[in-house]
């Protein structure tokens, strides 16, 4: 298994991904589009360009098989240092609830302890219960509400 | 009342801001120091280069009153859009209840809708009963549980 940033050839694969899930579809936020078109290729550059954005994926014998998104957040609180957000956690159907997820997640906050960030955060639907374990047994606190508001 | 991004010199009063709230306080991820010292300057430095985090003030009268972090965040679900995350909102406490944050944060939903994002995000402290009133006034939905894991 590896982990690493998603190159162009990766991003098919990771909207199957991020369109391979329930909440996705019933969330009413817009959906993820079979087809890569170009506003996703824009979003896919922009990432790309930005080196406080990273498009992870986890590889597996040439598959990827998971994917998160990592955004480091500068900021005047905790000594200024820097704060990670994780969004868009998935991994792969067939390849979930034998450690995969918990494997990403610790690369991704070794990622952001190696940067000297003083904080990693995300949200998970509140629908998500299993998610909710998964990210206490990490080591997360779900010490806030979080809010949205789709425009 | 005037809503802007903050300069260098805004700086000291965004940091008095950012320490005089309770919960900062008790929260143990760390505190905001009582001066600005080269790791702050740096955080805002970073801020100031970044075309996707901007720091913004209130100001009434050549005083800040109130300050938000907003950050855009490109991504590939929703049609490629980015999202807004709106970061460490405070409103002097002299002008609280008064219709001054509720302004801050429709002035920021703004930003986001001109800008094309698909989606405003923030996280509030399970115990700040009143801001999860307030942001469900200004429209916002508590759909997701805010995991954070200090480093």
């Amino acid at each position: 298994m590896e982990f690493r940033i998603a190159t162009r050839a990766d991003v098919p694969a990771v909207l199957d991904l991020l369109a391979d899930d329930d909440i996705t579809r019933q969330r009413g936020y817009g959906t993820v589009p079979e087809h890569v078109d170009a506003a996703i290729w824009a979003a896919f550059e922009a990432i790309e360009a930005d080196d406080r954005n990273e498009l992870i994926v986890a590889v597996d014998r040439n598959e990827v098989v998971g994917t998160c998104q990592l955004t480091f957040i500068p900021g005047l609180s905790r000594g200024g240092g820097e704060r990670l957000l994780i969004e868009a956690v998935r991994i792969r159907s067939d390849r979930r609830g034998r450690g995969l997820g918990g494997e990403l997640i610790r690369w991704a906050v070794d990622r952001a302890r190696e940067r000297g960030c003083r904080m990693v955060q995300l949200t998970t639907d509140k629908r998500r219960t299993d998610a909710h374990r998964f990210y206490e047994r990490l080591g997360f606190t779900a010490s806030h509400e979080g809010f949205k508001l789709a425009l």
